[in-house]
């Protein structure tokens, strides 16, 4: 068969430093840690996709529409969102053929060199679809044809793929409205893949959330909880949280705009709540409230054990012509400066010291790492890191993360590595890059005489498999 | 000859990794973009230099007198600008003899070590005189001696070291009443140098510049049009654009105290104006003008093409003393933390969207790498990366530049090298260190399986040329 | 002798890049530096334990007890603080048995692999005390036992190390109420260890100090002065200066929430200390008092010659629970966002461009490296850079202080190394990073022809020692 495209190759070495001695050390520690399970304790994969085991239906639907990674980076260099088929804010779509949405990805794909988007779905591309030329514009529709001929195999469903990609356990992320129900199809249908839930409660935590008011009260409906009144509505989340644990949930995750934290006394909280209902608050009240549910959720994770995350510091929806014409997700969210030490110590002053509370934290203002997070997770016993977050989670990124916190928090006040993704098949590309690159990082302390190979080598699993189990209880 | 010195020389793997994989894969890169001509899109050589064609006068003129890295590292470690004949801020200078100012920076040339300055010199120092001694105490005579001596050559006169260095095309940067005399004087001599200018108005823009009221003043003069209503002010912007581009301008610059930007309501901008131009406005005024300015600005490029630059962050004359005595631009400008995501968002809110509006956006802080303005260019279309900007301008800093904005603006989002100098010579050493570092950075991609060298290879060529010309439209 | 543990060894090479290129660069220059004296210029060694000579009671009393960096990391893993025998605020402790505490250390030293601590402890542990297995659960009572027994003899007594250690000038740090008996006793000893004093007046310059009230009345009674007045003030702290300076030493150091100045006038600077001492002021007076106190101070020490240091950005105490219970210095310090820029702007516009001040600048917020401390260092010539401090003294820390201000300030902006550890037996380990890490940084600038290598050699022994001694006076 004549094929126009260059080769697309899958070096075995990839990601390991070129310097002999460190590559040969990285490849020994890759050995032991690259036919691990896959456990991935934070995410956005659909449970739909597992409860109904249905195919995806072709290439573009699968690997383009739902990775703001790939259609913001193509929107900065002029591709409108609607010829690539994304969604507008209604729901419909402009009327794209899947096929040509992927040619004008094609073409631009050189866009990507050297970001994680390229590693992930060249992967992607080799590994799961067996492809071997690169993608461009002239090999497009032998990429297109490829793998939506392969989407409609049986191998390719979503549990297939699961089972392929040989995941222990996924977490996938629900609001508090949520009924849970597909996790209850998979619990029911007998397939004995692991699918937990978190609870995430943005909606009807931050007042300014566009659907705040709608959600709070769906949000008393499913409880059956007088969500207007302050402890009303704690017993509310309390009643959720139980719900999702009882569903298999480990851990809560909270977004917030920054990592500001309040402990207010009961009568001020119940006063401040009172003007959140009302809808007659300022953004200062708005951000006291965000503030002062993080420690109630601090206290609720005490309670009930359930592990507790913050993603703070994200402009959400900068680009308001974007978001009225596609709504959220489209790729126009920002980091924003982020502080933490003096924001978290109303939370800390509380908790920071209870040896049976873990909050673990993600950061997109990398000044933070050896600044801020690094000396915090070192000193308080409740402290984790999360890996390098979403902007970050790239080669370079995942390299800054340990080279800026090693010193102060060590690898053991780390968590492992999250892919946080909704893009599921790029599950297993994630996970091994943060493996090769954690290997690399270790093979370098080896190479340098810092670290014994065997205490490297055992690093290596702690890091890609002990320690996301641990810290996050799966 | 005998001479004293040590042997000075320019390894020809100079900033190539040590690694016998990556120098090998960098060398190869760097064979197939060394010789590319030089295109500098924005800098600060003198049009008068081209358009007179008079020769420089000494080494120490040429080469010490003009250049603020060079003189505030000397200041920084003892030495009065007095003794290297710095100006004066009434344009008078203290009696120094040239060939002793030489001596006192030759004695100290050690200083420079590791500094981008050494290697910007030793490059001039043996490529366009070719010297073959090292610069200290014991060689001081004799590199004067054969700089000024080669200076009276025909060879050395600006047009000449112009077409030696193989510039295709540079851009001088000028005032809004400026008559860029010198740039019609080139057009009118008949020589085929390309020198174009760029239109920077901060002297008319910023309130709080001290020439502000007399050159407002000028600018209505220079226009006929009355600059005291912001209309008739905002006309005459647009007739100085239009002049700037009809004698070759591509962009325009903007050096603001921050990236606040603003996008008042005409009725808000003509109150603020006038409040402006009536000399009572505090500092929060002045800030809000210049922020509306970048909008307003924004708005023009719009109309007439011209690309937009924004250097914004820097504390300029820091220092009294030294202001008083000196003037501007003697080395005591500092870094100012910078902020672009809520900054720039009301420029961005209007324009932000435009495929034909170009924004090139620059910073003295790189902790906005990787936290905002590589996720902003790789989401607005507008948005461009400068490249690694005047402190930051060294090997290590361009390579944290990229390193911190692959993986999120990738490589096209960025608009290859600036050198940004007012110091002539130095021209092809910033380009060969910029070309150097990028073939090192892309060496490492490749070596560690990131990318093929083909794509490499041809990422090279746009970093170092491709880029650049189509960024400013040259 | 069968012994259980695995072998612990120190690679000669350690540190050092794994390229063999810049390996053998870096081992010739290290063979240059590694048996230079030690020069400690600044540090928290108590001079009581030279004065009188005694012997350290025991391995936990001597390597955990004094060692926040270490109980810091084993607290936030879980281990409280009475089981490790820290002491109380009372200064009483938990009925701990110290070979029991030295088990629970044991048992967790896996969580400082990579980490600072584990590259000092594994060099006290091989080089002092001639141990050649690691530590870990099964070697602990080994560990305890060879350690505690190694210290009964003369050749551990503090003096003995001093001179074992190579010293030839140790700096302690003392409040301004310190008698300074043990300097004394030492001088009237007849041993000819150097060991000097510097000024740290933080007890009775910061307003909202625990003891600050008390510690002013005392700063009275020893200085004779009326401290209630703003000249009397000034006139005990030059008083103190002025003795602290002939017992020998030749530093202040200053350790401020924040590297605010003031530049009151006399009036206003007069009514502040007025509000200061009712105690009746509000934090920003106190901040404002703390700033102007950084001016006065450099105004002495222009007048003294002290050298002046400058340690801001630290949130002291940051755990409540535990400050309540341990008191100070139990690792629970932060740092903050720091800003030098506009902070010393005040200071710098009175003394910057003095010849004869000295002010060295260090920082826990490394973003400051390249965007202010480096361009400052780079332009004042009284400012000079502090070496990488606390939280970032570790192999990535100090690489990451040298390529961030090495563009701007080169080396000789810089003062060589601190120690700044409590922990005596550390001393040696930390030079000897210090040292590596320098000539790695040297070796990779050397392979990559920036450099000759004889300036690196040069640079090696300047860094090592000369620089400290200059920057210090010593």
């Amino acid at each position: 068969m004549s094929n126009p495209g260059k080769t697309l190759s899958l070096d075995e070495n990839r990601l390991f430093p070129s310097d002999p001695t460190q590559r040969a050390i990285a490849r020994r520690l890759y050995a032991q840690v690259a036919g691990l399970p896959i456990v991935s304790p934070h995410g956005h994969t659909d449970p739909a996709w597992f409860a109904g085991n249905a195919p995806f239906a072709n290439a573009t639907e699968l690997l383009l529409v739902p990775d703001h990674y790939v259609f913001r980076m193509l929107y900065s260099q002029g591709v409108p969102l609607d010829a690539l088929g994304i969604p507008r804010a209604d729901g419909r779509r402009a009327p794209v053929d899947p096929r040509q949405a992927w040619r004008v990805f094609a073409e631009r794909f050189h866009l990507f060199r050297g970001t994680p988007s390229s590693l992930w779905l060249n992967h992607v591309f080799h590994e799961v679809f067996g492809l071997r030329v690169r993608l461009d514009a002239g090999t497009a529709d032998h990429y297109y044809d490829t793998i939506t001929a392969a989407l409609q195999g049986d191998a390719f469903r979503p549990r297939a793929l699961f089972e392929r990609f040989n995941i222990e356990v996924i977490a996938t992320t629900e609001g508090p409205l949520d009924t849970l129900e597909h996790h209850q199809a998979i619990a029911d249908s007998g397939w004995n893949g692991r699918v937990l839930t978190a609870y995430r409660p943005d909606a009807v935590v931050d007042p300014e959330h566009e659907e705040f008011a709608g959600a709070l009260e769906r949000f008393g409906d499913i409880t059956g909880e007088d969500v207007h009144s302050w402890e009303g509505y704690l017993r509310a989340h309390r009643n959720r949280r139980g719900f999702f644990k009882a569903m298999g949930a480990t851990s809560t995750d909270h977004g917030h705009e920054s990592a500001m934290t309040a402990d207010l006394s009961a009568a001020q909280a119940r006063e401040l709540f009172g003007r959140i209902v009302s809808g007659r608050f300022s953004a200062g009240e708005a951000a006291l409230f965000r503030g002062q549910m993080l420690t109630e959720m601090a206290a609720m994770s005490l309670d009930d054990g359930l592990v507790m995350q913050l993603h703070p510091g994200c402009h959400r929806n900068h680009n308001p012509t974007l978001f009225r014409r596609h709504g959220r997700n489209i790729g126009a969210d920002l980091p924003l400066v982020s502080e933490y030490v003096r924001g978290l110590k109303p939370l800390l002053d509380r908790f920071g010291n209870e040896a049976d509370f873990r909050l673990i934290l993600f950061t997109l203002d990398e000044s933070t790492y050896s600044r801020e997070l690094g000396p915090m997770a070192g000193h308080y016993p409740c402290l984790y890191l999360g890996p390098a977050w979403w902007f970050h989670d790239a080669p370079e990124g995942m390299w800054r993360f340990r080279e800026q916190t090693l010193s102060t928090a060590g690898f053991y006040n780390t968590v492992g590595f999250n892919d946080d993704t909704r893009a599921f098949l790029s599950i297993p590309a994630r996970h091994d890059v943060a493996r090769r690159v954690d290997c690399a990082f270790l093979a370098r302390l080896v190479a340098e005489h810092r670290l014994d190979e065997d205490e490297a080598a055992e690093l290596a699993v702690d890091l890609a498999y002990r320690l996301p189990k641990q810290a996050y209880k799966l």
